[in-house]
């Protein structure tokens, strides 16, 4: 019995990598998020079970939850694959899960996968850093575990690009507490909406905008410089955009 | 004529997405970093041109004259691939060579890898975001472009995660600027030499010891409680290091 955390990358399921492909094809039982594009699951051997523990916003599925229902497929399937949206050690609690899987003699074996933090900006033209303009990047997500009245602010810094996953929800106090961080007003924001998939979307705007840009989650939020960036402009923008 | 700009990921092969095999084995001609793996060259069209810009660290390639390159070999082949280690938009800059080709009128498709900087720390077992551990995560180099006496004193944060990519030549001096900065001289630190690769080692310490550890680049350096973990232990360890 050995369950596989399969990073299944930002949607596309030509963004799986080729370990995951193969993993997929050969699973017995694939326990998956909500938020696993359609396409990545058809690449899923058409015998195998498969369970949504997807975490809707109203719904009820804990992670002790999953955790339990993981160690219950493992205990009677020779080959599980646990499969998270983008990377599971990013932001997916994939830790956790094989912590609790090891915990109880479980063997498991993670796979990482192309974060959506880094291609959800991408896939509209922005690098998270880019010379000049930034210098690293910070990834968040929207809702802190602790309560801080002034989380995002603490964290701003003008010379890395902030990135926030599952933000949309809170992305007015955001912004407030970004500003009253220090950064600028005129900050440029990006909002990525369901990148890498049909539905892709991308809304541009300023910092003291964000609140009001009329977006709908899931999305990636990119908060600095480069979210002016599109490196897939034409050719007139891009040489400007360039010689800034 | 096209360039795709392809994310290699962090070594091993099989961490390659299916969208950057398929091009690899119908290029043309393939541009690439000195610090791609043989295991993902050994992936690439047999009979396509194989170009090495790696720029060693005594090297004598600029970005501009890598920049030409792909130009000219985009002018006099349709299916070119740059092939970058890890995700091409993180500290690839790869934003600048797809800006160059646009600024001439090649086509250029960038295609997002798996990133090093958090397939890195995974690789040993640990995730760069864990609940109750770490909120978020910073990726940065050692080498930033400007000059700043506290650069890295300035984005210490106790509660994210920091990732240094090609920090091991400046590691004391970093140690030095984030204690300077806040972080506490016992912050777990985790160096992650050659992850993915057979060479794949891991140096534990702390933050403190981070000059005198004994370690070769390349690497990629983990500050942060989370350095302390790895979900791959043993059964007991996982336990007793879950109920911290």
């Amino acid at each position: 019995m050995t369950v596989y955390l399969v990073g299944a990358g930002p949607g596309d399921a030509d963004l799986l990598t080729l370990r995951a492909a193969r993993l997929l094809a050969e699973t017995q039982v694939v326990v998956h998020d909500r938020l696993v594009d359609p396409s990545v699951l058809s690449m899923v051997n058409p015998s195998a079970v498969r369970i949504d523990v997807g975490k809707s916003p109203g719904g009820v599925i804990s992670q002790e939850d999953i955790n339990e229902t993981l160690i219950a497929v493992a205990r009677t399937h020779t080959h599980v694959v646990r499969l998270k949206g983008g990377d599971p050690f990013v932001f997916g609690r994939g830790g956790e899960e094989a912590l609790a899987l090891r915990a109880v003699g479980v063997t498991c074996e993670v796979v990482p996968g192309v974060t959506s933090a880094f291609a959800g900006p991408l896939a509209v033209g922005i690098p998270v850093t880019h010379r000049g303009w930034s210098r690293g990047v910070t990834v968040v997500t929207g809702h802190p575990s602790s309560d801080d009245d002034n989380y995002f602010g603490r964290i701003a810094h003008r010379d890395l690009t902030l990135v926030i996953l599952m933000g949309v929800g809170r992305r007015a106090l955001i912004a407030d507490q970004l500003m009253a961080g220090g950064l600028a007003q005129s900050t440029p924001v990006a909002v990525v909406e369901q990148a890498w998939t049909s539905a892709q979307r991308v809304v541009r705007g300023r910092l003291d905008e964000l609140g009001r840009l009329n977006v709908c989650a899931p999305a990636v939020i990119v908060v600095g410089d480069v979210a002016a960036l599109d490196v897939d402009a034409v050719m007139g923008d891009a040489a400007s955009v360039h010689s800034r």
